[in-house]
């Protein structure tokens, strides 16, 4: 018999944390919580199977599942001491969903079920407070009707609203018992014309159909929409959670909160989050009320005129406290804690490791390492390599003056700049055009997720440090400010004023996440200093990588990044970037049009000298790091003009004929470009283009040699090849050129040739390859295209829905497709190692900067990666992940 | 010490018929006949050691050849009884080329060396014949010349023809002995002025002089082209053979000639071939003068009015007879011969296997083998596969009538039919436009070669059947027709003149080569009947193979020439051929321009019709045998109008608007289309296009299983697939389309279902891909395309250097790469067998009716290959050569 149901009650669970995958994560925390004796509800987990049964049945519920609940709703009975048909005390609960993997909001969730027209008098009764049994009941029927029976919520606040306005009544707050006996009464009305149904009367009946609710909330579009946007499979399922009642909104004496262990914005050790007095813990998540800071210190920070719940009950906030260092302790990993006080008794609702912007990630795990909670592999594991990307974001600059508008919560650090747009549907459309977007709104909600992902930064005028926004930008990196004071958003208008400025859909502002400014126009930004956790982290995480991180970089600026980031030389530096600027594409022109290698002689020895500039700079800037640079690559139409103005154009600035250049353009031209006249066949058919660039790479080595005192480290790759008689044409053509400029200088130029591997024929031949190549370098983006038959120029078309039916489990292109292109690789290094046991073994597509991929090159006993400078900090520590393998302690669960 | 000379006469020789490869073709030979005690001149051979010291030290010759090359000539001395010093009877010798194959007219060659001022005397004394003397004499200086100093040929030609014309001479035979000499003077002083230098006088100065050119031959312009058009590595280098002189052209009594031990046009067991009385060697070889037959038969059918050689010399001819078959019987092969006879003696001056046409190769195998010569698989490996493609070639339809114009020689047979061009770049040019050529001249040289090849069929004015034309035509499988009679060509008019008529450049003509009838115009042409020997031979190519040989054929037209030509099966039926057709065409486009499945759908319904009638005849024409249908494959842009004049006029015929036109051919154009939206991807995209191929082929097979009796054998194959999950979704689809059948009809279709295999993904993915498939077809085209990244449409700006430079040891495209794409299938099909022992490989590229291929494919156990159907022939022979391998008795050395 399946065991479909876990219960658990303080001091004693059926689950623990190391049931997450059945339990959900809330179940899980909440069993664990109980086993260490927390002051826990007493409730219940349904568990994921009951949620693969129901969507492999049509939404039925396994047959046997109502003994074990009635068995469950008995034992929270005899812990609570009452039940659901307790004439004096009846038993109220919750009902949650809880997936593997927390999705905040995404799902539904309905509280205070058990309430009817008799047990909400027994509740009144009990607690000896009419007027809230009565609030209580309304607020279950409108979320029971809009979660189960499929009544639109605003037709509830309508009747409400409608209600209060002929009585001038302004605050629910000013509503009296009788004022909620009437508005009772109006929402069963509407219960039953909308759901042509009467409001379910029966306890039971209302459990079930609350529990199919949250089943089915599982595929709700905006859950659906947030798995596919953080990868969670949709069959891991949810699991459901019924537990008791307990009231923060009771009286003063109650209250609701989250804290976080430590600070998730800043990772400080410090007992951080809010909490409101008297009210329900949905009313902290979704932003309507401003909640309170939990200690004085954050209380005085934030120049809040109220009280903090250090101040307002200080017993409770001394067992929280107490609670979460031993959470912390327990989990080894800083904890997101949901709290509620029902009269003065502290009751703990869920625990789960917090969510944290990428400093926070990066100084509780130093930290935690540092105090000898955590293993420094520990640690290195902790911080998804991604999120580093998040710590190279700009900053204000803090010398810059700005003009700011107004100061908000410092909700998701960073700072952006965009134009402001109020809608999300906009925002992913102008965003999708290549254009910078802020996106503002009162406060966000689920349906807003696309939007926040597609803009730079999020601004609301209302919420707090836990709203919905600051979560989710959190969890996005987006910078993001909240709760903006006295911004007022009008979407009809599409504008919002502060101050009495007002700004319409375009203008443009910057936003501080850091500081929670609001600034009109753009400020001055800048690169944040790599220092403190981040370089302890690095530092680790070099100590324990074995794969070299080389950057892909052919500018000054690139290369001087490069290095800052830690590269350890430059793994391709494409040639042809160099081609395009200025007065260098009109040598470049010259020599495709010349009608013989004379006439191609005399246009490269124009290109020579800058070239020349152009390697001595890198040389110079990687001061004796390797430096590989690829020979020219692109069809030569890349660099023609293409339609009749632009050939005119181009042909009168040369003083060429136009009737010449477009012929040679269409000779040029090409049926499958990606697979036509480039890299080594350029090379074959043009060997002075090569002659020209080894001599700029020798003699600008040569120059920098001398500057910097360091020899340069010359790697010459030679692209496209797939057998080694073209690279041997090239390599003769090379050491022709060194022979030569050895004869002019006295000084014999060193050098290492190799291939750059990007044909599936070349990984094949990659032993025969190096018995020329002193190196290999795996291009995987072009080794994709060709292994698969994909040109990522027309992918679009069709690899969108590759990915969306699963026939593909993830973008090629982004993640290296291991079965296939990924064998290829493996199958070249194995016999370039065979071959030439020190051959150098290198990838530099952009896989190269993909902790996926780079996991699989350091399996596969790959060297050394290249990738985009900025990626050069997440290779290293993806490397260092890699190295560690499965073989980090294994303490968070 | 090596040894580089090896000395031959009559009776003994230092070589042996199996060291061709050190000897080249003509020394082995004239070693081996030496050995088999027939009369061969004395003399010895440089071996192709020398050629690769003379390439690898810049012209120079071993310092240890000297001495060998004196003992050498005393060996010769000894034999012939006198030497170069000789006072009496100087020795004279000839200085030949002679590679490890015959290339025949492409090397130097130099007479009667040994000839000086003083030696000319003498030998004038020793035959008694001053005019003789000094004609050789002149002869030598104007050949040695040409060949070693560099002297243009037409200089003596002038200077000999202002000799004459004042005396009123017009044929060399009036010039008497003084005329000769004072050409000789003549002569001798061009060589002073052009080459400054003065006639070499000593007989081992013109040796040497004489051996060094012959080596230097082997690098010039034509015999390279030779090389490449003939696949003969140009490391081979030649053999130079040095040979005491025999005169054919001393009196009457003596002749030179060539004869084969067969026909070599027909393969009938007669000899064969030609000879001059009175003349050297090269006078029947230029064609210069029309030779007679050598048969009294031979005579009278080709109403000859001369003497046969059996007429003039009946004693002579029976030795020659006697040799014949003597040197067959030892070679066990047809034998192409040489000779020269001086006063009455027979001189054997070469025998190697001889040149002759697919009709004559495949009678004198069947032949040979059923004489017991050779085995059965002998006969099958003497075959070039790719010869029988002449077979095919059409013949002049018996029952047609025909305009002739003249007669010639039946030099080479088959019919060809094209337009008259005289000049061989023309030829080339014209050719490369797909234009169809007869090469007209008045004889061809080794320069005309690229031309012949190029052009259809070759017509000439003058020669015999050993001519250059007629010898390089039966090489090339091209009809030729040489020496026609009355043919007057005129160069300057670009025309030619016969019997009165005038017929210019562009004017068409046919040539019936197996008849040497010139006709004008076209004439209705016929495929010859595959009967008699070829029928024999295809029996024992069926007995003896392993593969199986399929065809790639669509229309019903190619369907039934492919059983006719002995295919098991279709291997490949490209739907998408027959979407182009007629109406057809519209259907498809509707489908394209659809908004939604709906249209798509309803557009499909449209072409189902079609498609089920196209595959019902395929299905009853191959009445049971295997047909692969491969689902549509190309981008869908293909069917669309691609520049606005054809977009105005398609959306016309069609009714619909051009703008949504030119969008859609917008959205559908690619950059790279070879690696884009096409193949399984459009059925991923669109399956409802598979439904109607698939509801086609299966309402087809049903109708045709019902006309035959024999039930159909589908095979549905997918395209471009890289991974299972592409496979198991057009499964599912099929299998839907096949259950709605049975439903329909009641007969449940029986099918297999399989996967192209043209990716390299897909080749390693072949055992997870066989988890579905139940076959695997290697597209081997669109595979060599992406595994050497070569688009085929883009090629032609760096392919050819790269054969021509040796990169790429042959066209990747005609020949598999099996290094690369080899390996690729290779250990596709080993990965399939793993996964599935029963699955049935094939392979439908190009390589699947190409030889070489075949054979890589038999050894790497695929079951079946695939060809356009006039390669069917090919492949069943090229498979059974395959399935003996090395086992065939190796009889022919």
């Amino acid at each position: 018999m399946t065991k479909w149901a876990y219960s658990f009650s303080e001091g004693e669970a059926e689950g623990s944390a190391a049931m997450a995958e059945l339990l959900g994560g809330k179940g899980a925390g909440l069993a664990e919580m109980a086993r260490l004796g927390l002051p826990v509800p007493p409730g219940f987990t349904l568990t994921t199977k009951v949620c693969d049964w129901f969507y492999a049945n049509d939404g039925a519920l396994p047959p046997d599942l109502g003994t074990q609940l009635e068995a469950a709703l008995a034992q929270i009975g005899r812990v609570a001491g009452h039940s659901f048909d307790d004439p004096e005390w009846p038993l109220l609960v919750s009902v949650r969903s809880g997936a593997r993997v927390s999705m905040p909001g995404m799902m539904d969730t309905v509280l205070n079920l058990g309430l009817n027209d008799k047990t909400v008098g027994a509740l009144a009764r009990k607690c000896g407070d009419e007027r809230f049994a009565l609030d209580c009941y309304r607020r279950f029927i409108e979320m029971y009707s809009s979660v189960v029976l499929g009544v639109e919520h605003h037709e509830f606040e309508e009747a409400l609203d409608a209600y209060k306005e002929p009585r001038g009544v302004a605050l629910d707050a000013e509503l009296g018992a009788a004022d909620w006996r009437a508005v009772v009464a109006l929402y069963q009305q509407i219960v039953a014309e909308r759901a042509a149904t009467d409001f379910p009367q029966d306890p039971r009946a209302q459990l079930m159909g609350a529990i199919k609710a949250v089943f089915s909330s599982w595929m709700n579009p905006r859950a659906v929409k947030y798995r596919e946007l953080h990868n969670i499979p949709g069959d891991w399922g949810t699991a459901v959670n019924v537990q008791a009642m307990v009231f923060g909104n009771m009286d003063d004496e109650s209250a609701t909160g989250v804290a976080f262990t430590r600070n998730p914005s800043t990772g400080v050790r410090e007992l951080y989050g809010e909490f409101l007095a008297n009210a329900q813990g949905e009313d902290v998540v979704a932003g309507l009320r401003n909640p309170q800071p939990l200690t004085e210190t954050a209380r005085l920070a934030a120049k809040c005129s109220g009280l903090s719940l250090e101040a307002a009950m200080p017993g409770v906030f001394a067992r929280l406290c107490d609670y979460a260092r031993r959470l912390e302790a327990h989990y080894r990993d800083m904890q997101d804690i949901e709290f509620t006080v029902e009269r003065g008794a502290l009751w703990m609702l869920q625990t789960r490791s917090g969510k944290r912007t990428a400093p926070a990630a990066l100084k509780i795990a130093v930290d935690m390492a540092d105090e000898g909670l955590i293993s420094r592999a520990d640690a290195l594991n902790r911080i998804d390599p991604a999120s580093l990307d998040q710590l190279l974001h700009p900053t204000i600059d803090p010398e810059a003056k700005r003009a700011i508008l107004t100061s908000g919560l410092p909700a998701s650090p960073g700072a952006a700049f965009g134009e402001i747009v109020f809608d999300t549907r906009e925002a992913v459309q102008l965003a999708g055009e290549g254009r910078k977007i802020i996106l503002v709104r009162m406060e966000t909600s689920p349906e807003d997720i696309a939007g926040m992902h597609a803009a730079e930064g999020i601004l609301t005028a209302r919420g707090g440090m836990t709203s919905h926004a600051a979560v989710v930008a959190r969890g996005m990196g987006k910078p993001c400010v909240t709760g903006a004071a006295g911004l007022r958003v009008d979407y009809e208008e599409q504008c919002f004023t502060v101050l009495g400025k007002r700004f319409v859909r375009g203008d443009r502002i910057t936003i501080d996440g850091s500081t929670g400014h609001v600034i009109a126009g753009a400020v001055k930004m800048q690169r944040p200093e790599l220092t403190g956790e981040f370089a302890v982290l690095m530092g680790w995480a070099d100590a324990t990588r074995r794969l070299k991180i080389r950057a892909n970089a052919e500018t000054p600026a690139d290369a001087r990044l490069a290095r800052k980031f830690g590269a350890e030389g430059i793994g391709l530096a494409r040639t042809e970037h160099m081609f395009f600027e200025g007065e260098r594409i009109l040598a470049v022109r010259e020599m495709i049009l010349a009608d013989d290698a004379e006439g191609r002689r005399a246009a490269l020895a124009k290109l020579l000298p800058m070239q020349r500039e152009d390697f001595k700079d890198l040389f110079e800037i990687m001061a004796g790091q390797p430096v590989t640079i690829r020979l020219l690559d692109p069809p030569l139409h890349e660099f023609l003009p293409h339609n009749d103005a632009e050939i005119s154009s181009v042909a009168a600035a040369m003083g060429a004929d136009p009737a010449k250049l477009r012929k040679r353009a269409q000779e040029l031209s090409e049926f499958n470009p990606m697979l036509g006249f480039r890299g080594v066949r350029l090379a074959v058919t043009f060997p002075e283009i090569v002659a020209m660039q080894a001599r700029a790479i020798f003699e600008a080595a040569i120059m920098a040699a001398m500057e910097t005192g360091k020899p340069a480290h010359i790697e010459i790759m030679v692209p496209l090849v797939f057998t080694r008689a073209e690279l041997d044409f090239v390599k003769n053509c090379v050491e022709a050129t060194a022979r030569a400029v050895e004869e002019e200088t006295g000084v014999k130029p060193g050098y290492q040739i190799g291939a750059m591997i990007e044909l599936p024929r070349a990984a094949l031949r990659a032993g025969d390859i190096c018995g020329t190549a002193e190196f290999l370098s795996f291009g995987t983006n072009d080794l994709t295209q060709t292994a698969l038959g994909i040109s990522r120029d027309d992918a679009g078309a069709f690899l969108g829905p590759y990915t969306a039916r699963g026939i593909l489990p993830a973008d090629p292109f982004v993640t290296i497709d291991q079965e296939g292109v990924g064998e290829l690789v493996a199958l070249g290094c194995a016999r370039a190692r065979k071959a030439r046991t020190d051959v150098a073994l290198g990838v530099c597509g952009e896989h190269g900067g993909d902790p996926a991929s780079i996991a699989f090159f350091d399996r596969i006993g790959v060297d050394y990666v290249s990738c985009s400078p900025f990626r050069v900090p997440i290779a290293r520590l993806a490397a260092a992940q890699a190295a560690l393998g499965g073989k980090a302690s294994d303490t968070t669960a």
